[in-house]
């Protein structure tokens, strides 16, 4: 099974990779390990598969571009040799039960760039985790905002896609949950709300049932493990039926 | 008038802030220049509200941080002073007929980071010109994505955004507008699409007309100067009817 991580920076994507990575070896599994980040200094996991092998960020800001420039030509390096990494990590998943990935740092590096999308083209199985958390959901139209990015990664990836919020012991969770959980609630109170983008977002949240079956949010927290079992769960439900996340 | 060139590294943002500020001021105009990258080195214009003078991703990286820790952190220092830029920019509104933001080089920083959020919640009124370039569109369910990203874009930010394929001397773009100017005409053609994602596409684009008036794409080039005019007359429509971008 594949499982890529995708989320902003600071989302926590490489702690999640290396803690539920753990988690599966202690109950059992064989997992391997996929940096996909040209600029991350010090990994919690040992990769079997490192970009940075290839390219990393620093080196070209040692020629002299800048973070942001640095970060985007890396990937422009590595997309020639987006098949022969798509093999290895092929080869991984033939050998290991679970194959965790460990996107590029900023998100949009994946979800804009021809690496990203042709690496993941060639695993049209995976099972994209959509990592977010608490603090940018300030206001009803970002749980809107939230799910449908979800959504988004799922149609710009062409992978089941599974939205779950990260670090949960840093927030109390019970009342972003209600929103999460419910997208019926969730709609009746956008309704409230006088606003242009309140008007859209409750909108978007009335074709959600439509568009997509119901969406379980995963809750989890690399700290203290939890939601570890349900994203388990969800891996193999993933895998065994195809995609029915219901 | 606000405008705020939103989009990828790469997207062309800070070119088309120097070349269409300095196409309003021959016209003209006068203008002033925000620049919200904490991490671009040299820019073509001359910024009269610069991060950089608080604080800039190089001098985090040279404490330690790697490329996409510094970006973040650069951000989080400049939260408490949201207010104080909030307030530098009102006042560049009073006195110029233009106020041109470039934003951050990482869209998401601005979109998913609450120094982004907090400060265009200041200026509901501002629009949002959403930078996508012709290499993002590969396959009919991408031309969807691009039309919600958009969305996105506004939902998040909470100001009207129009969506703009930028660069559009490096590519063949009539191909590209039949699916751009015509929700009907590409979502007939996702029908067609056989993968899950193609279905989703689908079912978004379907939805595209209730969700949004009939959004006009714009079509702009720094280098050739092509749609400026028309960028100039969605501003004005935008200011003078609120928001009807039909």
């Amino acid at each position: 099974m594949i499982l890529a991580f995708i989320g902003t920076a600071g989302s926590g994507k490489t702690t999640l990779t290396a803690e539920f990575g753990k988690y599966l070896e202690e109950n059992g599994y064989s997992v391997s390990y996929v940096n996909l980040d040209t600029g991350v200094r010090k990994l919690p996991y040992r990769p079997d598969v490192d970009v940075r092998d290839d390219v990393t960020a620093w080196e070209l800001m040692e020629e002299g571009l800048g973070p942001n420039g640095a970060i985007v030509r890396s990937y422009d390096l590595l997309v020639p040799k987006v098949n022969d990494y798509a093999e290895r990590i092929r080869e991984l998943d033939g050998r290991s039960d679970y194959v965790l990935i460990d996107t590029p740092g900023q998100m949009e590096t994946f979800l804009f760039h021809e690496f990203g999308v042709k690496l993941m083209e060639a695993f049209p199985d995976a099972l994209g985790v959509y990592l977010f958390s608490p603090e940018i959901l300030r206001k009803p139209t970002d749980f809107c905002f939230a799910l449908f990015f979800g959504l988004m990664i799922d149609l710009r990836l062409g992978i089941t896609t599974v939205p779950a919020l990260s670090k949960i012991d840093t927030a109390s969770v019970d009342e972003l949950r209600k929103y999460l959980d419910d997208v019926e609630y969730l709609t009746a109170r956008l309704k409230l709300e006088p606003s242009t983008q309140g008007l859209l977002a409750y909108k978007l949240c009335s074709t959600l049932p439509e568009l997509a079956p119901p969406t379980r949010v995963l809750y989890l927290s690399a700290k203290t493990r939890e939601g570890f079992d349900e994203l388990e769960t969800v891996a193999y439900e993933h895998y065994c039926t195809c995609g029915d996340l219901t």
